[in-house]
């Protein structure tokens, strides 16, 4: 049980995908608690989504906390997102070091393809040992899944979370003897070559997507081969694709 | 957004690893409206940890709800196992037909290796279109993952996640180009095992382990190479091994 956010300590807290309800106990009260809490908001949006969960859970304004929304790249440019978290990890030393308590909320999991990892690779050896917490949140993948009330693994399932920015990877991932589960992140912008890939192996009958799941935006897809192209161009960036291979167990 | 448990529906909830406050709050509020509760016990338990997970969010006796434990088997016994979750289907079939909301609670994601998944097989065509609901839940491997505040993957990794029941297995994903992040869940009874076989292949100084991950027993292994046999025959069953492979950035 963690009580409240305690000065001097940093913690990066994964708020799920998006509904407000997806938020852990622990979540809510560490956002409730702590003096400083750190949003992280794409350049290219308006609002912080990770800002939208929390905001029952903040403060009234004059009652002592301090929200940061802090812009980063979406582009794949190592250089600028170090940079951008570079400042992030100097403002968290300094606050930390003066004895607040300083929260991060991230989209999902902290420790999933989460922009939590560049915060915390900056941080270390610049917080005292045990400073330095992490909160695990429900990831994409997890509501997707739940969304179908398909299990993703069972006995001796074994499950593949990769991105889908690269189809020869997935290709590599469809034909090897890796997993009987097959889970895809960023698929949105790919949806339709993914769906086409996943036909000529004979598997777009077995796959699944959720868009923006969990988001006001949601939109299910139960069956992958049944998607059209204009539905794939208008469902967006933000998806996770479920493939089930086949099945494992315990008999072998 | 989920108000309340409707009636005459079924939620799938996870409850997730065994803190208190690693609840959703979305659980929480399922579990705190729905007419019947069912906890599963192992048969080799005197209490649910499930149920001690949710205990705060229950109804005080008299307030019209009803909680049930029901004992599963722990041994690997198809039969048995979708025997015993027969005997809950029918009891939720039968409350849900009646107008009862009734959730199963379920340590862990539903959807990750969980006893919810056969309930919820054997619950397919007897409640109405749309009435069966999984929520999920924090699974110890996020837990796992946060106690070491170390990314599970980032950028292009692959994370693959499975039993460590045969190590023939294991070491066949460690020997593939599989994943970046192996993840192996049920580590508890073969630690000592698993060790040798990751410093067979210098691994063993790039894995972490948890036992019993939020409960509260939890033990913290941050390099395996460094547990003794004493330690990993002390350690106990539940137990998750994360094996750090390598990384893949975007520039491949």
């Amino acid at each position: 049980m963690v009580e409240r956010a305690l000065p001097g300590h940093f913690y990066a807290v994964g708020v799920g995908p998006g509904a407000p309800d997806l938020l852990t106990l622990r979540a809510a009260r560490l956002v409730a608690t702590a003096d400083v809490v750190i949003a992280p908001r794409s350049e290219k949006s308006d609002d912080s989504l990770a800002l939208q969960v929390v905001r029952p859970h903040l403060r009234a304004p004059g009652e002592g906390q301090e929200v940061v929304e802090h812009p980063y790249p979406m582009a794949r440019d190592l250089d600028r997102t170090l940079q951008c978290w570079g400042e992030v990890a100097d403002r968290v030393a300094r606050d930390c070091g003066a004895g607040r308590s300083v929260v991060q909320i991230t989209i999902g999991d902290p420790s999933i393809y989460s922009t939590s990892s560049y915060l915390l690779g900056l941080l270390e050896g610049r917080l005292a040992e045990g400073r330095v917490h992490v909160v695990p949140g429900i990831s994409a993948f997890q509501a997707a899944a739940a969304r179908f009330a398909d299990p993703l693994t069972l006995q001796e399932d074994r499950l593949l979370l990769m991105p889908a920015t690269d189809l020869a990877e997935v290709e590599k991932a469809l034909a090897g003897d890796c997993c009987e589960t097959l889970v895809l992140y960023k698929a949105g912008r790919s949806v339709a070559d993914l769906r086409d890939l996943l036909r000529r192996r004979g598997l777009a009958d077995r796959a699944r997507a959720v868009f923006y799941v969990e988001q006001e935006r949601e939109t299910a897809v139960r069956n992958l081969d049944a998607l059209d192209d204009a539905a794939a161009e208008a469902a967006g960036y933000m998806a996770t694709v479920i493939v089930h291979l086949g099945r494992r167990n315990w008999a072998g």
